[in-house]
Formats: structure tokens, C-alpha cells, sequence
């Protein structure tokens, strides 16, 4: 295919959208789809859906779509819950992995929730488990001994920083660690090669770059070798190897199924997989390089129309995702000026604006036309009117 | 309201639904109302949308209206994840208010579910705890001072047997453990008076009586003056204090909102915001009553008619929720043959013919066309034929 296929998107006329990288557009078609699950599947055919709708069926289907964009095989990827719960799964079920060890290894550009999902499991374990979360950089040399897994997210939600899955693999890997890798801001954004690069677990979700809707299903990932010893902390009965049996005691299914907990959420599910098919005919490195040129123009002409701002993000390329975050004193108030013109990206605290750049659906001349509107927003400087601030309460 | 309200539904012409207590029936205005949540909310708002479509405070507006129909004060109950998910918080946070006991009591009538996550929970925690299931009416005997919480399901999904929520929660606490009400088969089926028990925390779904449709979110209640000491061990962003400060570390909500976890399925939840409206009018003992008498008329005419079947569920009124079962020898292939003549209940193993009593939409003569086919599947007595065991994987 040739990018952009902004026809694939049904995206308000007028808005440059640079935040797909928080919440993807509504791809065309997934309106119809979440339509006929309604009316004709949930609507005519009642409890039969569960069967004759294939809905018990959805999260493993689904998640063999997803395998594919992260280079995993099929049939090792199950879709359900939220990332936060895919976390605590893949902790957990690491941690059983390495009863000998104490140390859970993060880095302090990890997303919040997965910290807080990893102080939480450890306050339930209560016996001894250590969170340790070093700078971005420092993370190889602080795999010790004592690291039983080491949880990482790819790329940093803040800077966009992309870690080497492969080398920290293997570090950890060398150290006794298993290796947890999130794909929150990885997954549709650029290639990831989960199979070669041994890690044992990996989860993420699907509302940024996939475009599964606010609030579409989490994925986990275990690696196929180690599924019958992935222990499921969370022991909900589609997990079970015969959840119709009702049998009284809890035996793990004999597959990646075994990491389903609860009733799937069909109309999110169906939307999600619909949203999936326009991945059919992507290519990871086409997506890829593509998304680099847009960001790399995007960084050279900020930088030359807006020095006020200041690059957070790797310079490099290969050291980034597919966002671009720059720090401004007044970025908040910035963003929100942005946003009223038309262009839409983010603001996270304390003061980075963020930019994602997402090709299927961006091209150069939308990047340039960000651009023209950002440097008329610092030239226009709203936030220096106190009326201004005190309206849009820009503190 | 008088009853029913068929109208309020879009029942497909000519069946008679006797599921409701597993999948609820499409209420009208749902179509329409995920329509516009995802091509004008998700389409048009995109990111926006968690602040100016309200999806951010939805788990907890959402939980309001659950609240009303189950004895709760505002405040007290929010929405989110599934069931499965929402027994391993509460549970998780009745044991660290009882540090010292390490017994979970529960029944064989439990759904397998709520003992699998016990059980899993059990082996995450790795400290001496114990599951001890006993026979339903043998509860109350058996809560001892070692026990640290009760975890029941007020109706058993197999036979409709009720337990009297008040009693066993004034034993509970007598005895110093903590009371957690699963009302998977409650909300929506039966007046609940959470408030009145004085139960410590309860749980439950939304896609049987409530119709939230396939998947909807389940909820969890916590007794308001302890919401301070309920400890989420699925420490989610969404349950942080300030979940946009994105601290390093997590602090709980000071509201019921710590419950929540991750990004909550705005899809979902929108679906059933819109059902719940029509119990804007409805008067759960309106509904209790009604649903009293069809058991009854069914219960009557079955006995008379098809002697072939055997009453599981108890035979007092008040001893049942809304649904009725009964055993039969061939019950597997009677629910398929009831199925296929259109009339839809289900069938749970061993032989356990289940049919749900749902007023909003079933009347009595709803009941007796039912009890007709029943009779007139019970004459013709296909699976007899050998040639039909095969078509229908009868055993």
C-alpha cells in the first residue's frame, strides 16, 4: 500500500490529529460493524452469540491479528481486560517464574500504571518483593542477580525514548531475569520482533496506534515455550481448560487461553477487530520509515520557527517511537491554544507538549500546516493575557 | 409502570426468552446510543472526548444508577473490568482487614468463578490461606472465628436457591469476618438492600438482568465507611488519587473510585448507561412480584405436564431468585430441541434445565406457550432417534 490512506479514516475535516499516539480515529467502517454486533448478533441471536457469533472465540482470533504486527506466532497472543490487568499478569506470573528472587527492575520513564500495578501485587504478595526503578539509561547495568523480571515499556509515553528490546533482552536474560516488555506505545507504531527477541512476556494495548476505540481490549503475549508454566494469578473461568465443566477447583488452560479471566466485552472486541483489518495489507517498515521522515520534518521545522521550544525527545531515529515531545514553560496553555485551532496533540505534565505521528493517516503537508499554527500560537502568546489565562485556567 | 414492557426491547418476533438471567435482550435506544458514542464521540471528539463526552467519569455515573437498584448510596459503587476481576478486589481487600485469619469461606454453590479467583489469589499471596467450600445451607454453621471473609453469591446459578443476605451477614460479622455478596443473579432480578445488610463489599455483573449487553462491565460496591481502608491490589492508574499528576508511586483515591483499574471500555459502558435508563421507573418489588408469580405458573404447569422433569429449585418463593431449574435425564438435548422450536433457556452439566423469569418483557402467557413446547419436546422425545443423537452431538 502507499501512504497515507486517509480514506481508511473517517477524521473531522479540518484537524490535524497528532495525538493517535493517546487515542487512534475511528477507522471507516468499524461504525457498521459495532452496528450489526448490536442489533443482529446481541439483538437477534441472543445468548446464542456466544457460539454462533463466535464471540467465545474473539479474544484468541483477535489476538492472532495482533501477533502478527509484533512479530509473534499465532496462537501465542489473547486479547482481554486492560493493559494495567495485563501487567499484573505477566508480573506475576514472572515472578512464580523466580521464587528466588526479590526485584522487580523498572525504569522511571515506565508508564505510572505499570509501577503502580507492581507496588500493588507486591503489598498482596507481602513477603519481601523490592520495586527498583533506575533512570531510562541506567536500566542495563542495574540488572543484577537479584532482578527476578525486569518491566519495561518500550517506548517512554513522555519523551518517546525507544529502548533496544534485543540487547535488553538478552542482558536480563544473562542475569536470570525474565523479561517483560509493554507495547503500549510500540504496537502499530513500528516494527517489533517479540519472537526474535526472546522475551518471555509482552502486553500493550489497542486504542492508540491500532485504532480499537476508547477503551478497546489489552493484549498479553507469553512466550509459546513457557505457556503451561505462565501461572495465571488471576484464575478467572474462561482461563479454566473447561469453563463450561464448572468444576469446583481451577485447572489453567493448556494454551495462551489460559490468561482470559472474565466475559469478553463483545461490542469493544468486534470493534477492535474490525479496526484490525486495515492492518491487512501494512507494512511494519513501510509504517516505519514513514513515520520517522514525518517526525524528523516535524523536529527541523519546529526547531527553526520555534526556538522557544526544546526537544525532549532522542535526536536519533532509531532511539525514538513515533512521537516527538517538546518542553515549553507555557506548554499547557500552548496546547490548549493548538488545540482550538485544529491541531490536536497532547500535554503532560509538568511541561511537555507531545506530537504522534501516525502515517497512515499524516502526511508532510499536514505536519507542515502543525507547524504554521504552532508558530503563530507562541507568536500570538494568548497565555500572557491574565483574561486569557483565567478563562482557560492556565495556572 | 405496569408490567411487562416489551416494547422497552427489541425482542426477535416469535421467541420466547427465557435467558435473561444469563444474557439479557437488546433495550431499545441502545442501537442508537452506540451509534452516536462512536461515530460522533470516538469519530468526531477523539481524544477529547474523556473530558468533553464525560467517558472519564462514566465508570462512576454509571455506578450511581446501580447503586439505586441495589440498596446503595450514591457514591458507593463503580463500574468497571469483569466480574472475575472485581471478586479478586474486593477479596483481596477483605483479607488485609483481617491480617490474622486465614480462612476464606464460600459454598459448592458458588459460581466457579468467584472460587477460582479465591484460589488464585490464594497462591499469589502464598501464606497459609485456605478456601473451604461447603454445602449452601451449611454457611452459617460454618463460619468460625478463623474465618476472614465470607464470599457468596446471594443465587445460586444453578438451582435459583437465595440466601438470606441480612442473616448470614449479621453471623459474619459476629463472628468478626468480612461479608462480600456476589449479585450476579441479584441486580436487577430482586429488591437488594446492601445498605440494610451492612455487607462489607459486594460485586456483580450487568449483562444478565440489567441487559448492558454481551461483555458489559461489572461492578463492585464498597461500604462507604470503609472505603478509606479498602486496599486495591489492582493498583490501576484510573484508582490513583490524581491519575493525571503522573506520580511515581500510588495513592488511592479517597472515594470508591480506587476501585477502578485501567482505561475503562467507553463502548461498553455507554451500551449500558442507556439500558439502565429503563429502570429510571421501575420498582423492584414491582418486579419481584411479578417475577414470583410466572415461576410459579411455571413451576404448576411444568409439574402437571411434564412429570418427566424434576424441580432443583426451591420450591418457596422466597427461598428463589428469579430463575427456576429443573433436572431431567435427556436435559442437554430438551434445551437444544426447546431451542430450536423457539424457545431459548439453557442447560448447565450435569442435567440442569434453567429457565430465567424476567418481567420486564415475559408474561404469563409467555409462560404457558413455553410450557407447551416443553410438553410437546417431551412427547415427541427426539433424541431417541439415534440419527438425531448424531446431529446434535446428543451423548
Amino acid at each position: 500500500m502507499s501512504l497515507p490512506k486517509k480514506d481508511l479514516f473517517d477524521l473531522p475535516a479540518g484537524l490535524i490529529y497528532l495525538d493517535g499516539n493517546s487515542l487512534g480515529p475511528l477507522p471507516k467502517g468499524v461504525p457498521e460493524k459495532v452496528q450489526a454486533v448490536v442489533a443482529e448478533e446481541w439483538g437477534a441471536a441472543l445468548i446464542r452469540g456466544w457460539n454462533a457469533c463466535g464471540w467465545m472465540e474473539q479474544p484468541a482470533r483477535v489476538g492472532d491479528r495482533v501477533a502478527r504486527l509484533i512479530g509473534a506466532p499465532k496462537g501465542s497472543v489473547v486479547m482481554g481486560d486492560t493493559l494495567s490487568i495485563k501487567v499484573f499478569q505477566a508480573l506475576s506470573a514472572a515472578l512464580a517464574m523466580r521464587p528466588d528472587r526479590k526485584v522487580i527492575l523498572s525504569d522511571t520513564g515506565n508508564f505510572p500504571t505499570d509501577l503502580y500495578m507492581a507496588e500493588g501485587l507486591i503489598r498482596l504478595k507481602d513477603a519481601g518483593y523490592e520495586l527498583r526503578t533506575v533512570a531510562p539509561n541506567e536500566v542495563s547495568g542495574a540488572i543484577t542477580g537479584e532482578v527476578a523480571a525486569v518491566l519495561l515499556t518500550e517506548v517512554d509515553y513522555r519523551t518517546g525514548r525507544k529502548h533496544d528490546m534485543g540487547a535488553i533482552t538478552r542482558i536480563a536474560q544473562d542475569a536470570g531475569a525474565v523479561m517483560i516488555w509493554d507495547l503500549a506505545h510500540s504496537a502499530g507504531a513500528l516494527e517489533v520482533d517479540l519472537a526474535g527477541s526472546g522475551c518471555e512476556f509482552a502486553v500493550g494495548c489497542t486504542y492508540k496506534y491500532l485504532n480499537g476505540g476508547p477503551g478497546a481490549p489489552a493484549f498479553i503475549y507469553v512466550r509459546p515455550d513457557l505457556t503451561d508454566q505462565a501461572e495465571p494469578a488471576l484464575a478467572g473461568w474462561l482461563g479454566h481448560s473447561a469453563p463450561f465443566a464448572f468444576e469446583p477447583s481451577y485447572t489453567p488452560a493448556p494454551s495462551i487461553e489460559r490468561m482470559r479471566v472474565g466475559t469478553p466485552p463483545v461490542l469493544q472486541m468486534s470493534a477492535l477487530e474490525e479496526a484490525l483489518r486495515l492492518w491487512d495489507d501494512v507494512d511494519m517498515a513501510e509504517i516505519r520509515a514513514a513515520s520517522l521522515e514525518l517526525s524528523e520534518l516535524f523536529i527541523r521545522e519546529v526547531e527553526a520557527r520555534c526556538p522557544e521550544l526544546t526537544l525532549v525527545s532522542p535526536r536519533e531515529g532509531a532511539l525514538r517511537g513515533s512521537q516527538v515531545s517538546f518542553a515549553f514553560e507555557h506548554g499547557y496553555a500552548a496546547m490548549q491554544a493548538l488545540i482550538e485551532r485544529g491541531v490536536i496533540g497532547d500535554f503532560r505534565a509538568p511541561n511537555v507538549m507531545r506530537f504522534g505521528f501516525t502515517p497512515l493517516y499524516l502526511d508532510a503537508t499536514d505536519v507542515m500546516a502543525a507547524v504554521d499554527i504552532l508558530a503563530r500560537v507562541l507568536t500570538d502568546r494568548l497565555w500572557d493575557d491574565p483574561a486569557y489565562r483565567k478563562t482557560n485556567r492556565v495556572t
